[in-house]
C-alpha cells in the first residue's frame, strides 16, 4: 500500500481470481521484471474508466461519474474501491444485474424526506441523485434525509458526504452490503461490512471525514497477513466454530469478520450494534434486500440483483450555533496537538490520511498503481476493445 | 451487577469517596451482615428520587421528571446511571452549577432544526424539552433535528430515543461528556465516553435499542477487575506512556479509556472517529464545551459549570417504505436466530439485555439495590430531611 492509512482501513488490491488473458504490453512489462507499479495520471484514470463503461453501453454522463467516483476512491488511497472494482461493475452490467442508463424514482417526499426506488441502476447514478435532493432539502429546511432501496455498490461511502460539504454542509452517508460479518454470539456472517461515512468543512480548507466499515478490519488485511505467512490479531476473524482465531489461513477461509471492537470481552458489541444500526437505517428503511438476504459479490459479477438499501442525510450547521467551522478547526488541532505516545506517529484526525495521499498523488503527477490492477485493466482493454490505460512514466 | 448486559456497558456502583454519615437503619442493617441487596417497588424509588429534587428546591414537574430518568436507567439495569448519580445532581444543584427551575430556549429554528440554549438547566429538562420538539418537526416534515448547549448530564441517551419511540418514530441521541478517552496514538484523554443510542419501533412490541458509548469499556468495569486483582484485556485501557495495558491498576490510576476498536492494530482509531463524530454532532455544532474543555465530574458536584452539548434527531420511517416495523422485527428474528457459537449464549438484539432486566424487576416487584447505594441514599434522606427509603422486603 503507498500509504498506511489511519483512519480508513486499507484493503489490498486483490488478484483476478479468473484465468487472466493479458496484453503484450502488460506481458513484456512484466517479463522484464520491470512492473511493480506505474503511475498513470489522473486525468487518463479517469479516461479509462469512462471508456470503459461508454463500451458497455452507459450513457455519457453515468459513465463519467463512474470514472469520477472509483479515481476519487484511488486519489485519496482508497485503492480497494477505485479501480480495483472496476470489472466487477462491467460484469454486473454484462449480466444485467445492473442497469446503467435508468434514473432513479422518487416514491415518497416531505419537505425533510425522500424514498427513492434506484431501479437497479448504478450505486454512483443513485447516490448522487439521493445526497443532490438532501442537500436542497437541507438548504430548504435545515436537513435532507433520504433513502434508497433498489441501489448497487456505490464506492466510497465519502464520495457523497463529500458532496454536501462543498455545500458548506455535513453530510452523511451509509449503505448495507454483502453478509460477511458475525454478530457477536454468531458462528455465522449476517451483516455486511457496512460503512458509514461523516464528513464537516472546517475553516482554513480543514474538514473532518469518517469513512468507516463497522466491522474490525477488511477481508484484505487479513488476506495480507495470509500472504506473509503471519497471525492476525485476536479480534479480526472467526473460525468455523464461531471463535476468534489468529490463524490467517483459516480467517480467510472462514470469511466471517468480527465487528469493531472484536470478541464479546472487548465490547464488539457495540460495533454489532453499530453494523445493525446501518443496517436499520438502510435495508429496513428502505425496504431493499437486508442482512443475509443481500447477494454475494465477487469478481466475475453476480446474477442475482443486489437491491441495496442506502442512507444519505444533510445537515445545514449553520441552523444552530454561528461559527461551526471555526469550531471544527479548533477542535482538529485540539486532536493533532495532543502529546503522542510515539513521537513518530502524530495524533491524526479522520481525513488526514487520504489528505496527505492525495497531496503525494499531486506531486507525484498521477496514481502509483498496482501492476495486478493494471494488468487486470489491460485485460479490460483488451475486452471491451478500448484504448490501453497510458502510464505518466 | 444482577445482569450481565451484553449491549450496554455494566457499570458497578461506585462507593461515595467521601466520608459517609449513614443513617441508623442502614447502620443496622449493616451491622447485622443482612445487606447485600434490598428490593425497592420502582414507586417508592421514583418517591424518593422526586423528594430529594424537591427538597433541593426543584419544582414539582423537574423533581418528577429526574425522578422518571433515574429509576428508568435502574429498572433497565444500567444502574451507573439511575440512583447511583442522584447525589451528584444533587451537589451540582448545591453548587448552583445547576438551575433546577429555568426552562431552555430555542435560539434558532427552522422546520426541520431547531438550536436551543439549555441555560444550565437539568439535563433531563433540556433533554425532553430538545426530543419533543424534534418529534414535532418529524411529525410535521418527517426529520426533526435539535442541538442543545448549556446543558447537563442527561442520564441515558436512551431515555430521549424511547421517547421518540412510543411516537412510532426512530430517535437517536447522543451527548458529549467529561475527558476520559484518549485519541488512537495520544498519552493523552480529550474525549468523553461519548455515548450514542438509536431506537427504533418493531411490529409486536420488539424494538431495537442500542445505547452505547464510544469508549472500549467504562471505568467501572476496570475498576471492578483491580478489586479483583486480575488483569484487564488489552485494548481497555492505557498506561502513562500511551500503551495498552494488561494491568488493571495501572489502568485505573491513569484514567485513560480507550476507544471502541482498542489499539490502531484492531482499529480504535474507528472508536475514536466515533467519539469524534459525536462531539461535533453535539459539542462543535451547538457551540457548547467540547472535548478537554470540559469540567470533570465527581461525586462531590462541580464548581464549574457543565455547559454539555446534546443532540437530538427524530425521523418518521412512515416517509419511506411502507411496513418499517414489520421488517425491523424479522430483522430482529433473523439475528436472535443465529447459530450461536455457545449453545448456551443465545445471539441478541440491541435493547434484549434491558428487556430481560426489566421483566425481572416485574417479577420481583422491584429493582434490586446494593448495600453501597442504598448507604448513599440514607445519607442523602438525612441530610435533606426526607423520609428514607423504604424496602419491599
Amino acid at each position: 500500500m503507498p500509504l498506511h492509512c489511519l483512519i480508513r482501513q486499507t484493503r489490498i488490491i486483490l488478484a483476478p481470481t479468473r484465468k487472466s488473458t493479458g496484453t503484450h504490453i502488460v506481458r513484456r512489462l512484466l517479463s522484464q521484471g520491470k512492473m511493480e507499479e506505474k503511475l498513470v495520471a489522473v486525468i487518463e484514470a479517469k479516461r479509462f474508466v469512462r471508456d470503459c463503461f461508454l463500451a458497455a453501453k452507459v450513457k455519457e454522463e453515468n459513465s463519467q461519474a463512474m470514472a469520477d467516483l472509483l479515481i476519487e476512491a484511488d486519489f485519496r488511497g482508497h485503492f480497494s474501491h477505485g479501480m480495483n472494482r472496476l470489472e466487477m461493475y462491467i460484469n454486473d452490467l454484462d449480466k444485467k444485474t445492473t442497469n446503467g442508463n435508468i434514473e432513479p424514482l422518487i416514491m415518497n417526499e416531505t419537505p425533510a424526506t425522500a424514498w427513492i426506488d434506484g431501479r437497479h441502476g448504478l450505486g454512483v447514478v443513485v447516490g448522487n441523485f439521493c445526497m443532490d435532493l438532501a442537500i436542497r432539502k437541507a438548504k430548504a429546511v435545515g436537513v435532507g434525509w433520504t433513502c434508497a432501496k433498489g441501489s448497487n455498490h456505490y464506492g466510497i461511502a465519502s464520495w457523497y458526504t463529500l458532496r454536501a460539504m462543498k455545500e458548506g454542509l455535513i453530510g452523511i452517508s451509509m449503505t448495507n452490503t454483502s453478509p460477511l460479518m458475525s454478530p457477536t454470539r454468531s458462528k455465522e456472517a449476517a451483516l455486511g461490512t457496512n460503512p458509514l461515512s461523516l464528513g464537516a468543512p472546517a475553516a482554513n480548507d480543514d474538514s473532518f471525514i469518517l469513512d468507516m466499515a463497522t466491522t474490525s478490519v477488511a477481508v484484505g488485511k487479513i488476506e495480507m497477513q495470509k500472504r506473509k505467512n503471519e497471525p492476525i490479531p485476536m479480534g479480526w476473524a472467526q473460525d468455523p466454530s464461531g471463535h476468534a482465531t489468529t490463524d490467517a489461513s483459516v480467517a480467510f477461509e472462514t470469511g466471517c469478520l468480527m465487528p469493531l471492537g472484536g470478541e464479546e470481552v472487548t465490547s464488539g458489541y457495540k460495533g454489532y450494534g453499530l453494523g445493525a444500526l446501518v443496517e436499520i437505517m438502510c435495508g429496513i428503511m428502505s425496504g431493499s434486500n437486508y442482512a443475509s438476504n443481500i447477494r454475494k459479490w465477487t469478481h466475475a459479477g453476480a446474477d442475482q440483483l443486489a437491491n441495496l438499501g442506502q442512507c444519505f442525510i444533510a445537515v445545514d450547521p449553520n441552523c444552530f450555533a454561528p461559527g461551526f467551522e471555526d469550531r471544527l478547526g479548533d477542535f482538529n488541532q485540539l486532536l493533532r496537538n495532543l502529546p503522542p505516545s510515539d513521537p513518530e506517529k502524530p495524533v491524526l484526525v479522520a481525513g488526514d490520511p487520504e489528505k496527505a495521499h492525495m497531496a503525494k498523488v499531486e506531486q507525484a503527477g498521477g496514481i502509483n498503481y498496482h501492476e495486478n490492477q493494471l494488468k487486470t485493466c489491460a485485460d479490460l482493454a483488451e475486452r471491451l476493445k478500448i484504448k490501453p490505460i497510458q502510464f505518466t512514466k
